[in-house]
Formats: C-alpha cells, structure tokens, sequence
C-alpha cells in the first residue's frame, strides 16, 4: 500500500474521534488549542515525508522533547545516565511523588518529569545547554531552522511549575541534581515548549528509525543505544498506560500532553500524530486510535 | 549463521555465568535444583527444533504457565479476560498485595500472581480444568505425551503457598473469583508445577511465533491477539525487570522461578533458556545473559 | 452532677442524630439490626451502673473484643506480645494488606485486624482457648454468666472472612503466626461475634478504670500496663480516626462496627454506648456523638 | 515529692542515656552541638521553675515552634484551620511527601512538616508575620525579651530545606498555600531557628497546663480548644512514635531535632528537657527516658 493512501485511510478511520478527550488546561497557553485539530506525518527510514490534515501546524512537542534529551545523553557515554536513572516502567501516574520518595531520588525511567529533569542536568553537563543541543539537533535532522522555543508558552508554563519545582527539589535533597533547581527546571521548560509540525517531528526523528544514523548518514546513536532507545520507549514511553499502547499499537512511540504523539516502525519509518485531546492517561485520544489504526492496517506492530 | 552455531556461541558466551545468583528455596523441592544446569533450545516456525546443554532435561516451568493459561482464556473471547484484568507493567514486586488493594481486585497484568489466578479462574469457567487443557495444548504442539505436572513439586508448593492465599482470599473478598478460592489455588499449583524441557517449551510456545496458528496450521488465536500476547510478555513477562529485559533483550519473554525463560522472534522462531541461578527480580541469571546475547549476535530484537 | 442526669442529658442531646450513618452491611445477620437502637451505660470505678435507652439489650460487640483478647495477652509477660505487634496508630484503614506488607508481617498495632489476628494467636498458645479465656473474664467481671457467642452472627462472620483470611495467610507467609491460620480464624471470628449489653461491658471493663484491679480487687494488669493498654487505645482504639476522637472526646475508647464504643475515664468510670448507624471511619456516629457531649458536659478527658 | 527532688531523681536514672543516639546532622548548624549536654525544667501552673543540668541553656526547638504557631493559628477561629489540615497520626516519617500526594494536598495534621507548612501560611493571614507574633507570646509567657531567631543557625538551615521547599511546591500545586513558597519557607525556616532555654520553654508553654490561660490570666485558646491541643500533641507529637511515646510517658508532647521535648501535665505542669542525641524516630533519646522516667516516677500519665 502507498504511504499516502495509508494516511488517508487512517485520518478517514479516526475523523469521528478529532474532538473526543479533553484539552490539558493546567498550562493556560495550552487550553486554548483547538481540539478539532489533527495531523499525522510519516517519513520514511530515506527522509520522504508524506502527510495528512494539519501535518504542517506547529505544535507544542512537551514530553516528546524527552526522547531528544535523552538521545543526546546517550550520544555521550551511553550506559553514564543508567546510573543515574532507572528503565522500569513505573506503574504510577507520571509525575508521582512517591515513587521517587521510595527509590531514594532515582526516577523509575527518564520518560518519568523526574526523570527527564536528572536526564536534563545529565545534558547540562555534557553540553552547557540542553535545549540548544536539541534545537540544533531537530533543525539539522528536520531541515528545517525555523525550530524554536515558544517563549509565550515557556512562560506560561514557568509560572505553573509547582509540581516540577517539588520534583526538582526532592531530587536536589536526594543529591540527584549536579546544578542549581532553578537552571534545571528553566531547561526542562523550554524543551517541553519546542514547538514544532508533525512533518518535522517525524522527519528529526528518523534516527530511531535508521538505528541511530542521522539524516546525513553520519552516526548519533550505537545501532544497539538506538534499538534500546526505542525499547524504553515501549515500555515507558506512555505515561501510565504503555502496557495498552504495546497491547494496541505495538510500536515504540512517546506522547506529549500537547495532543503529540511520535511513533517509530523500525528500519522502516517514524510516524508523528497530532489531536489536542488526551484522554485521562495524558496521550492524545485521536492519535492512539490512529496509530492503533496505522498498525491494524500496515501489520507493522513490532510483535 | 546456521541456528546451532547461533546456540553453540551463546553458550560458549554465558558458561563462565551458569551457577550464579541464587536457587529458588521457598519451596523445598525446587531448592534441590542443581545449579549448574544450563540448557537452550530454539524451535523454528516451523518446528525444527535445535539445541545445546540439558536442552532436553526437565524443568519446573513455574510462572511461564502464565502464558498458557492465558493463551488458553484468550482464545475463547479475546475480550472478555481484559475486564478483569488490566495489562499495565506492575512497577512493584511479582506478588504484591497493595497494588491489588490499590487497584480494588482487578490485577494489574495477567503475569502477576493475582492476574494469573483471575485467568485460572477465567478458565475454569471456559474449560472446567484449566491443567488439562493447558497441559493437552502444550503435548500436542510438542509432540510429547509424556508432559505432565510434577506432583511432588506440586505437593509442596500447596504447603508454601499463604502468599498466593493471601491474594486469592483478597481477589475474592472483592469479588473478582468466580470459584472457591481453593479450587483456584489447587490449579495454579498444578500449573506452576508442569514439569518440561527447553525443547519441548520451545516447541509448544511455537503458536507466539507464528502469530496464533498452532503445529497443524490451525488458528489458536487471530492474528492480532498473538500479537498482543506477545506485546504483554515484552511489557510485563519478566517481573519487576521487564523495563531492564526490553532494554537488553528486546524480545517478548516470560520468566519462571524454576529458572526457565521463553522468548519470541516474531515470525521467525521461539527460544527458550534454563538454569536454576536467578538474580534479584526472580529471573535466571544466565538464562537472562544467554538471550541478551542470543539477540545482540542475531540483531533479532524486535526493535 | 449526678450520673444518671448526665446520661439523661447525653442522651436527649445526641437523640436527633440517632439513626445516622450505615449499618454495617458486609456481614448478612448485622445488616438486619434497627438502627434507631440506641443505648448507654456508665460503671463507676467501684461497680455501681447507670444506664439510659437500651443499655441492657446485647449487642455485637465485634472489634471491641480486641481490648479483652490484649488484656489477656499482657496479662502474662507483659512484654512478649510487642515483640510481634506495634504500636503506633496506623494512619490507614483497619484492614489495610499494604501496612502489613511493608512492615513485613509485624502488625502496627492490636487493634488493626491483622494485630488482632497475632494477639489471639499468642492468646492460644497462653490458653488454648482464647475464647473461653475471654468469656470467663467478661462473665466473673459483668456478673452474668450468660454472656456468650452468638453462635449464628459467628457462623455469618465466617462465610464472610475473605479479607480476614487474607491478612491471615500473609502474617502466616512472614512466619507470624505459630496455630494455623483456619484455628487462629475461627477464634477470632467467635470473639468478634460475642453479645452483651453496655451494662454488662462497661462493667466487664472496669479493671480499665481501675488500673488494673478486677472487681474483686485482684489484679489482672500491673498499674503501670493497666495505664499503658489505656493509652493504646487512646491511640489505636478507633480506627484511623484515633486523632479526631481524641481531638473530641479526650478519652481512651475502643469502638467496633456493631455500632458499640467502649470508653474509660481512667479512676472514675467506664462508658459504653451502642447505636448501630456508623460514620465512613467504621464507628458508631451516634456514639461517637454522645461521648462527645459526655466529656464536653463533664470535662473529664483526660486532657 | 518535691519537684526538686523529682528532677534531681530523674536525672540520676538518665546520666547513663545522655550522649546515645545522633545529633541531628542534615543542618550543619545543628551538627556541632554538643551531645553530653542534658537540661530539664519544669513549670508549675502558677509559674514556679524547677531546673536541672543545662535548664538554662539555649537550645534550637526546631520542631516544638510548631505548638506555638498551631497555638496562634487557633487563638482566632479555632475550626478553620482545620478545613486546611488534618489532626490524624501519619503513620510515616514526619516529611512524607507521598502521604500528602495521597490525601491531595491536605496534610495529615499540624505537626508533619507540610501541615506545620500551611499552619504557618494560615498564621501568615491571621498575623503578617507568625515569627513575630510567636516570639511575643513566648518572650511574654516567658518573661524573656532576650528570645530570638539564632539568626545563624536560620541561614543554615535555608540552605538545606529542598525537602520542605519540595513539601511546599507541592502544596501550592494543589493549592494549598495562599502566601508565595518562598514566604512561607522563610517563616518556617526562622519559628524552628528559635533558641530559648529549657526554663524558658517550660514556662512558655504553661497557657497549656492551665487549659487555656496565659501567664497574666488572660485567655489565649478557649479551655476546650487547650485541651484539643493537648490532644493532638499526644497523638500526632513526636513523629511517627507518637503510640509508643503514648504508651511509655502517657503526656502530650512535642519534640524537635534539636533535641527538646515539651511535655504537659494538664492542670499541674509543663516540663522542657534537651539532650541533643536522637533516636531513629528522631526524638531525644535521653529526652524520652527522662520523661519515661518521671511519669513512672510521679504516676502523673494522663491514663
């Protein structure tokens, strides 16, 4: 089947499901996305790019920004940050407490807020400035420099941090953080406000797909990191319900609560979806219904 | 490279591992075990089996019946088991009683003990002996009549199980059994205690890789649920460390305290691996290294 | 003021409030019991009983067993039952598993169910029976020999113990109990299941009141456990409302889910008050209420 | 007995405690006290001051400051501050943050830190500046301008309360607070900086002996509201030991890590005693046996 029937078929498939979910609203800058939005691209393992609906709008990439951080962590040493956090799937909402309180300030995964902020301080180390390193990544990857922060929304987000700012601080009490809370939780910020189309999402993450080569053939990832940066995803990258999202789907994929969802198909494609709605794991509603549509009608579930 | 050097270097690999970690001891008869077994068999799709070390001994399959049973309540109506059951990785330990109570009686996977015995209880309802029917699955796709429960081992377990009571009587105190918790008991005892070898394992789990067709080419489960299944082992299949598992392995396993493990290379063959060691999660030590090196020689991770 | 006119005025006070809350619902012969019943009776220290509304009619006294089970146990070696229970109030519902598991088998206190459960398995190894051992007691102390089980409440109890079981065979799975878990249930089910009036119990329990010095003025507790079973229940008495109900009534109380309170006012009085309509925390609403005036009217908590 | 005679007494049977357990050293501040130091005094209702060993030296109260900022909280509308905060024992360590995820943002009673968090937010409405206010009362009550902030020591602190600013981000983002962290840190971080004497402490805190009343017979807190208090240090005083404190000393109590403990004898007493080496419940070990001590001694437990 051609990839762009493929699109189409999946957009006619879920079109009743656009709207369904609610908008998160605990960033005031988000709750007045549209829901009736959707958008799915794919790029292929070669960088051809196919689309349907709002594949070029921007969207605001939040917690996918936590597969970039974590690629450039392992760019480096790539077994450094596994001291630091762990790669179980956590079985408890994603920004729980407790969980780091019982593990002694070693968040269960990266893809976890906690997590992702030792993953950042992790970047601020090796880089001086985690979301330039990203930035720069997904330009290059994307082709495309017009990639950026949105401050509007990084300042938004900014004031609504109490949760992250008491996650950062029970790290720091841990001995978890190697900088300040208040240069952690800024870099943390900006990364989840990349606002970015899915046509680029796809396209800068075709290193997942290409077993950790970039656009360029030049290597970012070990062939194994890579194959291993999509198990995590797997397993963890779903917020609370991975386990449904492996059940439904079958794919490697990492959502954000800006209704963003990127998909891997190993050695084959990525794949990102975009519908504001979440249902109440915190993934997009329409999104999960088209990737579970995407592989019922391609069979390219990974199992 | 031909399937038997594949074995041959796996074990050449990992024997300087075979003895390490700890026997099972909480149930008498299995801490007999000698510990410096070590046996691998993988079972093409279409049935050639190969194999290196005590690949043709018996082992206690413990918790790998899970995938059996559940094979077994999937089978009927794929649906209905997910009603009682969630399929989410557990984040605590195997047998945990608070995530059950926090949960209110519905187990968070069919591979913890109080998912494994709602699907016993689901069984019994389907087939009125969950052991028999279990057990002629696994005789006929192995072509072995003689496999059966160890009823000694069998004995004993029943005079070591309070935990697994503790969580049938919690299961029933929310009404999540259908049978006498005894009843319940009695068979999951029986089907922890089948008795089988790596070749006959590997043969019998063949339907996984052939996404539901059995031996003779009849369906056992659509191609979907298959596929499901094994996305469930991947997740949740090896305890507290199927984060860890996905990461090193990238297979759908699941693990047994006897020291067996089964994995699935989806389209192309089943592995499985025995020897007694386990590590802190309850998985086989060497077992666990063999099928990390099994996956990183073959590149067969399915991501 | 005299005695009689302060339960007269406790109890036209608290007469609207008669009836409130659920009758316990999980054991079939307690559901039938009329709510509007309401009773109370006050012992003073050297025996004399007063009493108002229905203080001579039985009641379930249910958990409020647990008091003379502890009695018993620290009537021996006043020490030995805190090597296996705790006792510091729980901070979560009475029959939590989750407490248990984490604290590894060691009851936070006697007064949870699965404290209880130990303190009657000590209490058998001490008498062999520590039903009959508790049964004396009440009778010589009430002057009635007709106290007793209500054999047909104790059989309902025990078609219905599934959680009870539960936290049985997990205290059995940490090596906690020495009789088996069946023996250890069915007693604990009988002395759940005794009947007796508040006159017979606020006399029952005057060794309370007494510091120690049964009727006959022999002692059954030194002075110094006497005050220390007191404080206990202070702490532990009322399930996880034990901060509230000395926030507002200020004395040592043990309440069970028959809708009876049993409260002491160290060197004066016992109290007990029955009223079958319970609050979410699993006492007596009515009760609860009418110690509230009691103390408010009196000044006698302890504070 | 005399009171002399009975500190005298007390002190004898301590000497052997004084310097077990740790001084408490998360602050550095705190660290260098001298671990052989032991003072007690004790405060008749009238005012008179018995004292023994370092009864006059200054101790860091830490934790105690708590009563004194819940004592202000409650001299305006005593029922309001409970709408914020709980009054039941937390059964866990005294900075839980994953109790207060559990019960959203309510702290489970006003002596944990976070509930301690939002009494001084409380008081931070009530007054603009709960420091102030507490240090009047205690100088007055006292009889002591010369009380203070060890302006040090609160510097020392600040630099170490990731774990409070991780309580306090947390309840904002539930919130909880009506006043900016930062503010309510700051305040927090200076009541338990206080330093004053055990003399000093003892007489501070007669209003609670006399039900109420404060030195000059004015009224402070309501009889009823004095007695509640006295209720909830009992219960919830002395961290998570608060049953076993109940059960060996039988007063309320409140203690900090700075190695002192208040007790109260309602309508006789208050007693102050400092010995800066803590147990593993974070209460001052010979402290606690000083008291152990007395009321064995005095028979005065409230049972």
């Amino acid at each position: 089947m051609r990839y762009q029937t493929i699109l189409d078929t999946v957009r006619a498939e879920v079109s009743p499901l656009v709207g369904c979910g609610r908008v998160a609203d605990y960033i005031p800058a988000l709750a007045t996305v549209d829901p009736s939005r959707f958008g799915m691209a794919l790029a292929t393992a070669d960088g051809t790019v196919y689309g349907v609906g709002d594949w070029q709008t921007s969207l605001s990439i939040q917690s996918i920004s936590k597969v970039f951080s974590l690629a450039m962590a392992l760019s480096g040493d790539d077994e450094e940050i596994w001291r630091r956090v762990g790669r179980e799937p956590s079985g408890s909402p994603f920004n729980a407490l407790q969980q780091l309180e019982n593990d002694r300030g070693v968040p269960r995964n990266p893809f976890v807020n906690a997590g992702a902020l030792v993953v950042v301080d992790h970047v601020l180390a090796l880089t001086g400035d985690p979301t330039g390193a990203v930035l720069d990544l997904l330009r290059t990857e994307a082709d495309n420099p017009a990639i950026d922060v949105d401050r509007q929304l990084a300042k938004s987000e900014a004031g609504n941090r109490h949760r992250n700012a008491a996650l950062a601080h029970l790290l720091a009490d841990y001995g978890a953080l190697t900088h300040p809370v208040d240069v952690v939780l800024d870099q943390y910020t900006d990364l989840c406000a990349i606002a970015m189309s899915c046509r680029d999402l796809a396209r800068a993450a075709g290193f997942l797909a290409r077993h950790g080569l970039r656009a360029d053939g030049s290597r970012l990832l070990s062939r194994s990191t890579a194959k291993r940066l999509n198990a995590t995803m797997l397993t963890c990258g779903t917020y609370d319900s991975a386990g449904e999202f492996a059940y439904r789907v079958g794919l490697p994929a990492k959502s954000g609560v800006g209704g963003g969802i990127l998909a891997v198909v190993p050695n084959r494609c990525t794949v990102a979806v975009w519908s504001p709605g979440l249902d109440e794991s915190g993934n997009s509603c329409a999104g999960r219904a088209a990737l579970d549509a995407f592989t019922t009608l391609t069979g390219w579930s990974v199992f």
